[in-house]
């Protein structure tokens, strides 16, 4: 059997002033990751220091191993400071994993 | 100078045991809109009733373009009972469209 798509949509609070600069690190440590259908990054509109993060992966594991990757580790250790927190945070089932 | 993207991230709650139905009439809908880089439909896993949409546009006037189109105004008739209520829903300015 298939294993069911896995996703994640969240938004993280960036450090005053420090949006762009979180961005731009979460966008490099995303390239590239084995088994990523989507990884949708954007600006809240109504929060200057939200971002939203939309991820859609082929299976849990595959989003499990993605974090043992030296280039997502990096970036992880680099954004930490940049971050004020965490306020959404929900596991899902992408339906449709592609764009068009 | 080029518009911005817009995005829209989204939760609709289904009427009890309509999620199915209700994810459904959103993918026929979302065929084939104009301007439409993404539209991620995905089952909140903490919530039976829960759905998630991810939407980015090559621009805001391209989704309120998308509104009157006949298929997406005939889903959101026939949406309409099947949905309880919208719990998130933020504007975006998406800063990578495109899946992988």
């Amino acid at each position: 059997m298939e294993d069911a798509l896995y996703g994640m949509i969240g938004k993280i609070k960036a450090q005053p002033g420090k949006r762009a600069e979180l961005i731009a690190l979460l966008s490099g440590g995303a390239a590239d990751m084995p088994g990523c259908i989507a990884y949708l990054i954007a600006e809240d509109l109504g929060d200057a220091d939200g971002i939203w993060i939309t991820e859609v992966w082929k299976s849990k594991q595959f989003h499990a191993d993605s974090l043992k990757l030296p280039a997502v580790r990096d970036a992880i250790a680099r954004g930490r400071p940049l971050i004020a927190g965490f306020e959404t945070h929900v596991e899902t089932r992408p339906v449709n994993g592609a764009a068009r």
